[in-house]
């Protein structure tokens, strides 16, 4: 036995780490990222990942093993950092500003970088002019399309359609094609919805491309996509390439519209259990909303999860044991209400993991992934993430 | 007219911030501070301020001008940087682990700074033996105080509060005093409630001290707060010190409450107009949960604010406007249904400001202030923030 060797081994174990802290494991991110990676490649398009999710060079450097590939980003902070690590093709998948669009063609200018911008207005095409002569660069852009009512974009038979692409044309731009996001699939729960939803999306696309082409605009690029739809499109004929982001790591959400299993989830927040109300069937731990993040994205899905479902320190599940409140820096664990479970032994000092409702708003709230490996307590790696815009 | 000049001016000016971006008004903030030290003072009570809010050395700075005074931290990090400052006098109002009464006393003993740790059961008192062996600092803790059933803590006639006390005295820990919350504070509406509110907080930790002194137990400082009961305490006699946080900035859940006028609301997110879909009355903007928080704390109000109230760009309130969808980059404004209002003329790449639900939440999404005074344009300050544990 040497004790220095062993305090060593033991610095590098989530035993190590102060709570709350955000664990990726390795193996579940790996089969995610297959699992996608192969179902694309089986239909025949492009997977664009869109790294807002993980926000981290190490994570799309599992993705893309070799040579950078194409990905979506959410911010022009994400575009710079990414551009930084020797990506070269993106797509800033918000629609642009005016400020947004001239920062955004300054990066490739400066970087030879392909940022590709969002837009769906006459005034956001207009505006390219003035970007193109600021920066000398000439933006290619996607029109966005709205499949499902879900937030902006046109509809494939809006006139406005081929007039804001001639726009874009008329005033300095390339169309890039067309952009659509099934946002509406998360509120969805059935195989049959979920097919019919993806089916929805392509018919959308592929509308929008072929109106588009007839009136002379080339339209290389036919991209959509969002996770649950991603993994149940049976036909993505007309479609060029596909995005998903939270796919990577998955989530109880997504768990509950039925896109993945619980022993698919990769991240979760190690906590520390710190107090107890016996007479409320209460454990109290040092993860509130500040680790877990305030979404609630299970309350409306069939089975409410609270802030997150509670597994034990190697990350094996306690039946109905869920975070039932959240404070800025404390979470209260309960048996769901209903259950006929008991409270798991949890003395003051004894950790436990939380997997998330979101996993894009649980790794918001952390600077960087302690890596893990299955039931394993060894610490693999710790990877950095960036935040801000 | 100097060109150069007039782009450096411009550069310190609000429009020169990449969207979306933290502002903090410094004009309010010095309201709101004034406001309750004054309050404090009349009722005889020193002020720890809760920096969990603005954790920011910089707004530390506009509460106590002079030398550092006391303060309340949510996180073994946030004592780190404050001692890292100059503060000497601090508590760590999160219930202890082993591992974070370990952590916090060596910060005592590296630094010299005197950081007060929170318990309420046997198992934690019994744990500061260990931490003293460990780290050689004497342990001084408050006992943790349950008021209004709101999460952990002793009620005051509990017996074991006195054994909690005896245990940390048999440890060779401290026992600093008694410490309660009334979270439950929040959810109330009237001033009459607050004001029964503070009178049942003073009750609770008055009674815990003399329970406490009956047994032996000097309890030299008795604690409460919350931000709701600081403001409506009328009498705190037999109280030494009142703890408040989110007072420096307030938010529509304390508006909501009765605590605070929208007006004095000091933090908001500047965000810039990206689209819009006048069919639904909608406009889009490129602030989403991510630099709002998914924080939903008017959910339960008599007036539901969504994810926030929409200003113009120099912070005068359009009525009736709000956020009412947030995705994790896109926000969508929309009049409030009932409302008599229309939507005013937001073109793209017009800017707005949006008012927090909960100050803690939308803040811990960003690494900086902005700070602004009134309606001018002009940047005054950048103020760092911290954040991790």
């Amino acid at each position: 036995m040497q004790p220095t060797l062993s305090m060593r081994e033991e610095s590098k174990t989530i035993h190590a780490l102060a709570t709350p802290s955000l664990l990726l494991d390795r193996a579940r991110l790996e089969r995610n990222i297959l699992r996608l990676a192969e179902h694309s490649r089986n239909l025949g398009v492009v997977l664009r990942p869109h790294m807002k999710t993980a926000k981290s060079i190490d994570v799309a450097r599992q993705i893309f093993p070799g040579e950078p590939g194409p990905i979506t980003v959410s911010t022009i902070a994400e575009a710079e950092y990414f551009a930084g690590h020797g990506f070269r093709d993106m797509t800033y998948a918000v629609g642009l500003s005016p400020a947004s669009a001239t920062r955004a063609m300054e990066l490739c200018r400066r970087t030879g970088v392909d940022l590709k911008l969002l837009l769906d207005t006459v005034e956001q095409a207009d505006a390219l002019a003035d970007v193109r002569a600021l920066t000398g660069v000439t933006p290619s852009v996607f029109l966005e399309l709205d499949c499902d009512d879900h937030r902006g974009g046109l509809k494939p038979d809006d006139p406005k359609l081929v007039e804001v692409a001639d726009r874009v044309v008329a005033a300095g731009g390339k169309v890039a094609g067309v952009l659509a996001h099934a946002g509406e699939s998360y509120g969805l729960s059935t195989p049959d919805s979920l097919v019919r939803a993806a089916q929805n999306e392509r018919f959308a696309t592929v509308r929008a491309a072929e109106v588009l082409r007839a009136h002379g605009h080339a339209c290389p690029i036919v991209s959509l996509g969002s996770t649950p739809t991603a993994h149940f499109a049976e036909n993505l004929e007309g479609v060029t390439e596909v995005r998903a982001g939270v796919y990577m790591f998955f989530d109880l959400v997504q768990h509950g519209v039925g896109v993945c299993a619980i022993d698919d989830i990769a991240i979760s927040v190690l906590a520390t259990v710190i107090g107890a109300k016996p007479e409320k069937g209460w454990v109290l731990v040092d993860a509130g909303w500040m680790a877990l993040s305030r979404d609630r994205g299970t309350a409306n899905q069939q089975l409410d999860q609270g802030y997150g479902v509670v597994c034990d320190e190697t990350g094996r599940v306690f039946e109905d044991l869920i975070v039932c409140q959240a404070s800025q820096e404390h979470g209260i664990l309960a048996i769901r209400s209903g259950s006929g479970k008991t409270m798991p032994e949890l003395p003051i000092g004894s950790r436990i993991r939380i997997l998330p409702n979101h996993a894009c708003a649980m790794a918001a709230q952390h600077d960087f992934y302690s890596v893990v490996n299955g039931e394993s307590r060894k610490i693999d790696a710790r990877w950095e993430r960036i935040r801000g815009w």
